[in-house]
């Protein structure tokens, strides 16, 4: 049975180019040059200029609709990528060409978490970028197309408080979610088992939003060697990115924080769905045998948290969708990803299809559509029907 | 259909708590007090002292037959271990209990690979220590039973050409296997990507060992919390330590490791399966975009190497045995862990019986046996007949 035709095929990781206007737009003027702009320097490209310093470029962020074989060296200018990384009109043209309804978009320039401006030197202009980049994707991203664009908001989370007020106003305006570091210990945070995020995750509970967090949102581990990176051997990095938020998901399942939040719900974004059999059973395996001297609920095996918290998604994952039944089906979403280069633009829709084809109409619908709709309280308008 | 009788079955990973006479009876006398011996301190409990500083107790690494309650803060001495642990005799004992034919040990003291003498500052102490340790797992422990005892070396890894001559004189002597850093770059060598381990490599390939990267057997990584870690919350971190022969697998096989040698064999020790399916789709779902532009073989997709190259094992894991056509029922191999905190001794067998139930006898016999045979050239003996 493939894909029926009426289900609205909802994506939860895809990405926005944020256009050389977002923040001019917005930050006020007295940040002067500070603020982040686009300045097309001597070697061609396009670069992002943020408190007079490179930050970042579009390469393989931006490669809908290109031969893999131009892969990793290209775009790097506006006029080399599809207008539907930064335009909104024409994203939704380019959802339409894909089968895709609706779709969560995360940012580029300002890191899948936001840690370019968790990095800046002045708090003031970041927090003010933070801001700026939520009224851009609220008010002029989703707002063209509030039925077909879930708001993903950022954080000044490097400030508990004012990324608390944050919650509170993006909520009040219509955001769904926001995009948090996977491994917050990584960027030198305290980890999920500390009490660190306590307000954070509260305010995010009393306001009903999900938290995403997107693999690679906490930067390199030192799990890759330098030869199996970027300057290397992109395959080796790309491969295991998804084993991060099997890292991510393990301490959130053994911290106290589901026990304290019990509404918060997780989404590994971008994160796949093939090892969650494989971790589940291992963290109720160990959590047997190692809960008496640890700090570790001693009732509740880890695993049990998991329906109600955490929910992945996939682009192409046979393992994971033959195994849906040791997941939970109604844990699994899909992703396009567009427009980075893991994504199958234009044939979203189609590869999901045949993904979908030994499974039953309600299971694939509950994977293509309603999970998303419930995870991010994203229930179909009626203009939508 | 159960674990046919006749089937002998091996484990591809348990371990050995080194008695305290096997570097004091080894080592030239000249080394003096820096050769590693044991001490029981003030506070109650067995140390390995060496070069004058603790190296190392037994705690979770000797809990074969305790209470689960009383796992992490036992053992401390010899004296509360089952003999098992550091006696052959007493260990072939507890294997006829258990239902294990034979084994492959790794080292306690020295680290899963070594890293106790990499870390030493008398390099030609910490090359004598190997050395004596060869000798006494080959000479004493597994000439004792030597169709029980799959012999496992150790190498001076940090000096290459040491590290060859030892593969030579361990082969010569019967070793079928070594184990070495599953990350390299880990401890601050060269990745598997790079030439440095070549004439390594070539040796092990021209004497036909395996390779047993263990996982932990680098160290730690930056993935885990402090607070997820052994003084916190160890079920986070041990957890996701099979994640990490991922992390192996993956720079393995998009390397140029396996193209330069083609009959090297590397075994994932105590890593699991359940996650290799997904892996093993997503290593080739990269590569299909990203080879072009990365120093990599554009020709063999890396999900094609497994086969020959990469060995799995698993103690539970039903996702893993669900899949195992995934994955390929040739590269599955069981593992008891006898005597960590993972093993399910005595009842190791009875369990794994359980587990394959649903598995054809043919492929029940691989997995128990005869792939452990293979990979660790280790036929049936006539007296084991």
């Amino acid at each position: 049975m493939p894909l029926p035709d009426d289900a609205q095929l909802i994506s939860v990781d895809d990405h926005v180019i944020e256009h050389p206007r977002v923040w001019l737009d917005r930050v006020p003027a007295r940040f002067g040059d500070a603020i982040p702009h686009i300045e097309r320097l001597p070697d061609g490209n396009d670069w992002w200029i943020y408190e007079g310093q490179k930050a970042g470029n579009f390469a393989l962020n931006a490669v809908a609709g290109k031969p893999r074989e131009q892969f990793g060296v290209e775009p790097r200018t506006y006029d080399d990528m599809r207008p539907g990384c930064h335009d909104i009109a024409d994203r939704i043209r380019d959802m339409d060409i894909d089968g895709v309804w609706a779709q969560t978009c995360f940012p580029n320039m300002a890191g899948f978490a936001g840690r370019v401006f968790e990095a800046a030197r002045d708090k003031d202009l970041a927090r003010a970028c933070v801001k700026a980049y939520n009224d851009w994707i609220l008010d002029e991203w989703c707002a063209y197309a509030p039925d077909r664009q879930i708001p993903v908001a950022l954080l000044p989370y490097w400030d508990t408080e004012a990324a608390v007020r944050e919650i509170y106003r993006v909520a009040e305006k219509g955001a769904r979610t926001y995009t948090f570091l996977e491994l917050p210990h990584l960027r030198g945070f305290p980890s999920y088992h500390t009490d660190h995020w306590d307000p954070l995750f509260a305010a995010t509970q009393e306001t009903d939003l999900t938290v995403s967090v997107h693999f690679g949102s906490s930067g390199k581990s030192d799990m890759i060697p330098p030869e199996g990176g970027l300057l290397g051997n992109t395959v080796n990095e790309i491969t295991v990115m998804g084993l991060n938020s099997g890292f991510a998901m393990a301490q959130l399942l053994t911290s106290p924080l589901f026990h304290k939040f019990p509404r918060l719900r997780f989404a590994l974004s971008e994160g796949g769905i093939g090892w969650l059999p494989y971790l589940l059973e291992r963290i109720d395996y160990v959590w047997e045998r190692h809960r008496w001297y640890n700090n570790i609920n001693r009732e509740i095996p880890p695993s049990a948290l998991f329906a109600d918290h955490i929910f992945g998604c996939f682009i192409s994952d046979r393992a994971g969708i033959v195994n849906r039944h040791l997941i939970g089906v109604d844990n699994i979403m899909f992703e396009s990803d567009y427009p980075h280069s893991d994504s199958n633009w234009p044939h979203s829709r189609k590869q999901l299809a045949e993904a979908l084809a030994d499974v039953p109409d309600d299971e694939a619908r509950k994977i293509a559509e309603l999970n998303a709709r419930r995870v991010f309280n994203f229930p179909r308008t009626s203009a939508a029907r």
